[in-house]
């Protein structure tokens, strides 16, 4: 194994990171919290160690597919273990466990909180926790290859290890320019939120916070009450741009190529889209006996379908109080998550997409053997390999669920709580129901709950594997 | 297709069941209750019409894979129809849809009740009710090879579609001997629970019960407290013979033929006893602080983790009670089940373990990627084949019981209840937990449910595609 290349990169993350983390301490000294010496503190020192450590460039710059799992493994468990020390030299999360905990659900997109009340955070502590959101969803290892020239063609299997979906593909020839296109669209859609809540009343810090929240589909918000207190246009302008987020970067480069075909033609975002409709409709029906008021109920349908399913987590509403279908569907869509090549998690639409097509190939070579098929996305043939791995990350997936449950179950909690606990970390939602449910947090958990949880969130933002493969003892074979 | 044959199979199903039904009779006549009169109707209907309809032989007797699924399909349909006719039209089960869903409860050896009262049954019925899941067990199909000397080396493909697990082996060379020798074992475990039941104490009708329950994993008792006022005698019998017809029936053949090393030699038994050991452990240690008695507390750990794994349902104890780590892992041994190759239901161990050992296998293609590995069970490298349809298994699995979930879910009772009734259909347990616990019945949900669990006890059953085929349009293009 390349290890030079892995500390290098380690190296190059905590530098990021700690550039990064120069934000907050700007937003203190905007707003005079006295927060930001403690963000401006480990900064500096991520900053030194991080230009040290990068000093010297690897000869060998080759990264396989085991050293972009592993590198991209480590750089997580880094980005949050350095990022949570501000919350908690400052005091403002007391115990380490939480701010870990608050911080993986940050990067991770995740959105499950600790906090009972997140009004009492510092501005600098807010903007920290949103922006981590942001960072985390398009991912850092992304932003360091859109950063960075790195030589060799290998620093594909970096990219593969963080982005989410069954098979990553390049927009153009060089990976560096496909990172900062994706960087550049992310930062466009984020910024025309901006504005648009902006513009709906809001105040810039709220707005900022509230779009990193959206862009990264992450989930924390910057009142206790999430979104029950916001206005109607405020709900759908982050609704729509929930759903925007929750679809394939790649048709965004398809509309700025003007290749306007192409971009609709996208079979994994026709199907996410159908199902958002679908569903929304579903529930509105099903939620309607409780409003007095149609357009609230849609408002709130549509609101909470694209939350979830981009698995972002923002609630406008209790969904614990709805009927059983409502809640149902929703379970439903945080397993299924978001469209691969978005910033969302779960298990992805594309996924599910090519199950069902094994499935409908397998009930049809019963009714006629003599006919081969191939199962097709977006016309082309899928090869073996990936079907596999599909199956493969599937069974993974229910494996790692059932453990999570296991040991969470521990608790002695409600079975509900005990499974929503582990499906809204694991697919990166945020809150799930009963006891952890929208109007509820975290915090009341044990530390061996919660650090189930750290590695669940972790792992269900990086597709298992990268995680995973820390623990496979053949890794430290020589 | 074949419709000449597929008609003919069924005939010959029902002619079977009518010989069958004259069981019941003879109860009645034993214990005087008046109701064998129904009973001897059916079955008089049944055995002529079935010797009409054998009457004439089909020229070509080929089965297909998919004649194979499509009679074994309707044969199980027609067996639940004509068998809920006597509790239907003598009345003991008023509602149609209730005597069907406990009929296929029946031979599916599910073991749900819709009754509140079983003791209020007359002898005939119970009778019939317990000697369905003696039925369903084995499988009528593989009753009928037993039976009937058919031409053609065809006849695997009734057998496969009918017996449970990823593949289906002969035992010997003639599909007929290997047919005859499964219902000998069967016939005489059955016995020797019966022997062992009544110098317990019991009295023989209830033995015979007790034991047609037991050995098909049905679950049906015949006292409404299902084993609640059994002796610890009584409960370590049944436990162990649940265990015993939860293993592959390859090892009892193997033991009949003195090649023991071979027959303990099977991986999927090892893992399946290793599983119900280490399951008893933990249920034990979580539930000893609910016991004032350490003995009674290990009685019903083990006769709880036997009766779930094996998928039969009795219940010693209403763990609806029990911590949330014991109900988990309840709820995993439902959907975990017996071995392949037993009376038993659920997704199979040797499907789990296939499962398992892809995901290792491609892990460790991560990290060594010029390492070929095969994925082996019992030394045999796995054909492509058994992988990709284990793998397509388990998706169409998950996708009957998401939207069995949905239908159910619609009567809006709580989310365990909705996912529980649907898991113990499916897997064919019986005893679910909340509403559908072990105290209560199927009796209370709506016809919509009720008609949606059939569909899943069936499915579970026939493990998906017989059933499922029946509904692909493509069936009946021509």
């Amino acid at each position: 194994m390349n290890y030079r290349m892995i500390r290098f990169i380690l190296f190059q993350v905590m530098r990021i990171e700690g550039v990064l983390m120069l934000l907050p301490c700007l937003i203190s000294i905007i707003y005079g919290d006295g927060e930001g010496a403690y963000f401006a503190g480990v900064a500096a020192f991520l900053i030194a160690a991080g230009f040290i450590g990068c000093k010297f460039l690897p000869k060998n710059q080759t990264i396989n597919v085991k050293e972009g799992y592993v590198s991209t493994g480590l750089s997580w468990i880094v980005l949050s273990f350095f990022g949570c020390l501000p919350f908690w030299l400052s005091g403002e999360i007391s115990s380490f466990t939480d701010a870990f905990f608050e911080t993986v659900s940050g990067f991770t997109t995740t959105g499950a909180s600790i906090l009972s009340n997140v009004e009492e955070l510092s501005h600098a502590a807010l903007f920290w926790r949103s922006f981590t959101h942001w960072i985390g969803g398009m991912g850092v290892l992304v932003f360091l290859l859109a950063l960075i020239p790195m030589s060799g063609g290998s620093n594909i299997n970096l990219m593969r290890a963080e982005s989410p979906g069954p098979s990553v593909g390049k927009l153009v020839p060089k990976m560096r320019y496909t990172a900062i296109i994706l960087y550049v669209i992310y930062m466009v859609m984020t910024i025309l939120e901006v504005v648009f809540l902006f513009c709906g009343g809001l105040n810039l810090f709220d707005s900022f916070c509230l779009a990193f929240g959206t862009a990264g589909t992450g989930g924390f918000a910057v009142r206790s009450d999430s979104f029950e207190s916001y206005s109607i246009y405020i709900r759908w302008v982050v609704g729509i741009f929930m759903l925007l987020f929750g679809v394939n970067f790649n048709a965004y480069y398809f509309i700025l190529m003007r290749q306007f075909k192409k971009a609709f033609s996208f079979e994994e975002v026709r199907v996410f889209v159908a199902i958002v409709a679908l569903s929304t409709a579903a529930v509105f029906a099903n939620i309607i006996p409780l409003y007095e008021n149609g357009i609230m109920a849609l408002t709130d349908a549509f609101f909470q379908v694209t939350s979830i399913v981009s698995t972002t987590g923002y609630c406008s509403a209790d969904f614990d109080l709805w009927p059983t279908t409502s809640k149902f569907i929703l379970c439903f869509l945080m397993f299924m998550g978001a469209c691969a090549g978005s910033t969302g998690g779960g298990v992805k639409v594309s996924r599910l997409m090519i199950l069902w097509k094994s499935v409908v190939k397998e009930v049809q070579s019963y009714i006629h053997p003599k006919i081969v098929k191939k199962v097709t996305l977006d016309k082309k043939a899928l090869d073996n390999d990936v079907l596999k791995s599909t199956h493969v990350f599937l069974a993974t997936y229910v494996g790692v669920f059932l453990a999570s449950m296991l040991i969470v179950s521990l608790e002695s909690r409600d079975l509900t709580t005990t499974f929503t606990a582990v499906l809204a970390t694991l697919n990166n939602i945020g809150p799930g129901l009963s006891m952890v449910g929208a109007t509820c947090n975290y915090g009341f958990l044990s530390f061996a709950s919660k650090w189930t949880l750290c590695f669940d969130m972790l792992a269900g933002r990086l597709e298992l594997f990268p995680i995973l493969l820390l623990f496979a003892p053949s890794l430290y074979k020589k």
